[in-house]
């Protein structure tokens, strides 16, 4: 089940500058930065509710962030849906007809696993499935 | 103050096609469809815990949407705020540098007052503030 928005990851070009126009506009603080090595992402969080904004600076050329920078500018890059059981739901959406980015669930920003959902097959939405990664041991011990 | 992602706007050319599609996606119905006539749009809205996916399909080739899929394709439009009083917002973001759309709000779809940030001031992103009406009426009863 798909139970929250859990956030809305935004392409930066500079994760400062960034940072301090968001801490502008939402008028909060950035509560946790955290760089993701294996996606060659620098981020920064804040918190609106129950709803994180994400921001993403790329940390090398090959990053899928400076990609969608060079191509399409800064701006919204995902949405990410917090599911209560990822594994179920990347089945689910595979036998709909949906095109996963990854077949297994892998690990993401702020400790858990995701799955990404083609933007082709959702509106020309890149859509993050993601789970807390201690409420999928057990279940999943394999991944 | 802003006190929760209201909802997360979505360009989609066909909104009888894009709305099965998001109802597969998240697997729930669709719970209210709104035409702004005034904004030449046609709105499906469903809902994720405390916010709302907002499907937008223009009506007429010079609406907002039009445009924003010729020049973008399909997708993230815009990310909307609710906020606790739009006037105070509007104005602290104005002095803050932000380009506000609106110089006083307008009505939106969802009985919404509304107010757009010019997306060259917030990192690409298009940002909405948004109050429900009921809660305007009193202190801005000029609006």
């Amino acid at each position: 089940m798909f139970t929250n928005i859990e956030h809305i990851g935004i392409a930066v070009r500079d994760l400062a500058a960034s940072s301090e126009l968001f801490a502008t506009l939402l008028n909060r603080e950035s509560y946790k930065s955290e760089e993701v090595a294996s996606e060659g992402v620098l981020t920064a969080f804040f918190l609106v509710n129950q709803t994180k904004i994400e921001l993403l600076a790329a940390t090398r050329p090959d990053s899928a962030i400076a990609t969608f920078i060079e191509k399409r500018g800064e701006g919204t890059h995902h949405i990410a849906f917090e599911v209560d059981d990822i594994v179920a739901e990347m089945a689910r959406l595979k036998e709909a007809g949906f095109t996963l980015l990854n077949e297994v669930p892998k690990r993401g920003a702020d400790n858990k696993l995701v799955c990404f959902v083609h933007p082709k097959t959702a509106n020309g939405v890149l859509v993050e499935l993601c789970q807390e990664m201690k409420r999928v041991q057990g279940s999943t011990s394999k991944v």
